[in-house]
């Protein structure tokens, strides 16, 4: 008998199959019990009729737990009142493991309890739709940096020093020297760039920020694209294209995981090209019309963001911070010595900011000035120099925060839920 | 005028366009300049006649260093003796850069020397082409997992527990804690397979390892695929579809690049499904027969693996290894005790290991009596031990290790040239 998975079952109309997977939720009524079958791909109602089974089966059904393991055997059937659009009239179950007292019942939980059992969680159907996102969320980057020409190119996890400050790193023993945990590729994108022209890295960084806020893990993804001779004008093209082509692919590929999570479409589907562009003084006006008492030279804080982003139905470009609030290795803008070259993405609906980049400093003294400026370990940095000393071009890029994304595409309040295994300051577990 | 990358030159024959790149080596006589020209996605030979630019144009080219920055304007020519098929006849050269003193000459050096150069070294044609070898590697088993259903799920970095054993783990202080960075995502993955069904995880994973061989990293890159309702036997034919499936992959598309490397591709050719496969019981017996003195119960050794390897044309599978050298999580054969359903998979050609897996242990008494008998913290395994509790089922997976495939894809005898930025027990910089 056919082998099948649950989201293939359309092909099988009719006929016998055979399907594996873990008891998800049951009715039962006097000679009929309903098993709600998920096998990862989906979830599919097993019609078990006492007529048309053993009479073990039957009262074995009768006892079977929440998440018992199962094979199921029987007919697909087609069934117009289900999600699924098919059911499986049964003739035979084999429980595998009968499983009792399953800790997730579908009755509500606290989130603290769920994020305990994490390892089981994952099999809710909320979890394993936001993860499914995620999923279609990298697809997508991946395939928009491949159109684009961009050589993948993993940065490394370990880094000899600090790029923004010590603070907030994780250190380790390595072997007779301290390494530290990379907060941030792109250094080495810089480096990359300028042998393969575009690059991207995308992977975990890491930050050990004292912070229990809704948007902040201590591991989180980020994608990360390098790109030589370009400035700040083509890198906010480049950005507000991946953003626009990671919303349209979830909104094609994801509308049953979105459903699930009640996420609304309007605003996602209001999103639209060109995004907004404003500056940072422009920025800061509708700031102070709409009641903030943000002065200039600060920077934004979230409430600003939320503030902001109300007003735009796409994402929204700022652009030209002042230098002061800005990294190290911005490149000043020669058309005010007070502004850098950099750039940030602020979702709609305030989800905050998504995206953070700019053009680099590419003047080898004017780098040089500023590293010793900010006391940063120039011996350190030697490497970092030398992309200024051999053949310096212009070039840009930034980062993409993928649960910062997930959690605006998905509509949920708290980045953890966006990332299989949350690492934050209270949990390591499981 | 146009602003076109070289490899995308062909579409340019007879039109001006404008080059933006690196000048990668030069040869002139009196009034010719060759300048060999890369921007990342190619090389070009830049033709300048001194009767086609102005004087001064002309004179500094004579003096232009290497990697020395440039925009290159001029006619794309069909040209029959260059590798591209084209050249770019010159009308004008405008410096951003003039490089001097470039550290990495043309001339032979060191590799030492040249992984401390790494930040430039990717530049060179060799680094560059292995670098765009790994980069099709990603692709192709991302593709493969894709077309199979597997789900891609990020493993944490951060682990409360060691998974094999602490004294290769790095630590680090996790606020009021100590966490590990992970050297597998397997245990994950099993939570994340009864959610999902097939998952996989490809990302860093970490190993302090005081080793200073040829094939080994503390910081490599694994893809982990896992199987809900897989036994060993199915697991085996996964990886080597997916093997089979990056061989061909890397032969269609990495041409060139193979080509720069000087690799012989009758090897790689000659890698047909399906691969042989023995058990340890019948890799011990030829290993006699060719002269090794290893004993039964003792793990295959690196030269041991080489010696296997010499007797196939495709890479061979080898399964059922004593429990003793196995992992406690090892699903023991019920056809005899003192064998654990694992399988490696070990290249052609002397490369060593790139795949080990096998089938997991999914009795919960049997599991708990293995992690007590191995001498491992239950309470770090207590929600491992769930997933047995909970509808546990028949399941594996495996792990290939990117830069030892591509070492030996690319016929390169030390795997620290097969990642970005590699880091060793002797290597953090750059």
């Amino acid at each position: 008998m056919e082998r099948v998975v649950i989201d293939q079952i359309a092909s099988w109309e009719g006929q016998q199959v055979e399907l594996r997977g873990w008891l998800y939720n049951k009715r039962s009524s006097g000679k009929l019990h309903f098993l709600q079958l998920r096998d990862g791909t989906g979830v599919i109602q097993c019609v078990v009729f006492r007529d048309e089974v053993t009479p073990e089966v039957f009262a074995q059904c009768d006892h079977l737990g929440q998440e018992s393991s199962l094979r199921v055997r029987g007919e697909v059937r087609r069934d117009v009142r289900s999600p699924l659009g098919f059911e499986l009239s049964v003739r035979g179950v084999e429980v595998l493991q009968a499983a009792e007292g399953y800790p997730i019942s579908p009755k509500e939980h606290g989130v603290a309890f769920l994020m305990e059992q994490r390892h089981l969680w994952l099999r809710s159907a909320r979890p394993h739709a936001v993860l499914r996102v995620r999923a279609e969320v990298l697809r997508a980057c991946r395939d928009y940096m491949d159109r684009g020409g961009f050589t993948p190119i993993d940065a490394p996890i370990f880094t000899p020093a600090a790029c923004e400050g010590t603070s907030t790193l994780f250190e380790t023993e390595y072997f007779d020297q301290k390494a530290y945990l990379t907060q941030s590729g792109q250094l080495y994108m810089e480096a990359a760039a300028m042998a393969f022209g575009r690059v991207y890295c995308l992977g975990p960084t890491f930050r050990a920020e004292k912070s229990k806020t809704r948007r902040h893990l201590t591991e989180f993804w980020m994608i990360e694209p390098e790109m030589a001779f370009c400035e700040l004008a083509e890198d906010m093209d480049v950005a507000e294209g991946l953003v626009f082509h990671v919303v349209q692919w979830v909104l094609e590929r994801c509308k049953s995981e979105l459903r699930t999570l009640e996420r609304d479409l309007a605003p996602l589907e209001k999103v639209r090209l060109p995004f907004p562009r404003i500056s940072y003084d422009q920025a800061l006006a509708q700031l102070k019309e709409k009641g903030s008492d943000i002065e200039w030279g600060q920077d934004l804080g979230g409430d600003d963001e939320t503030l902001l982003s109300f007003g735009y139905d796409s994402p929204v470009l700022v652009h030209r911070y002042p230098a002061q609030v800005k990294a190290f290795y911005m490149k000043g803008d020669s058309q005010d010595s007070r502004l850098a070259l950099c750039v940030d993405m602020l979702a709609p609906e305030g989800y905050g900011e998504i995206v953070g980049g700019g053009q680099r400093e590419d003047q080898l003294e004017v780098l040089e000035a500023k590293i010793a400026a900010h006391g940063l370990p120039r011996e350190a940095f030697a490497w970092y120099l030398d992309l200024r000393r051999y053949g310096s071009v212009p070039h840009a890029g930034f980062g993409m925060g993928i649960e910062r994304v997930v959690a605006w595409l998905c509509g949920l309040h708290h980045v953890r839920e966006t990332i299989p295994f949350p690492r934050t300051m209270l949990q390591l577990y499981p």
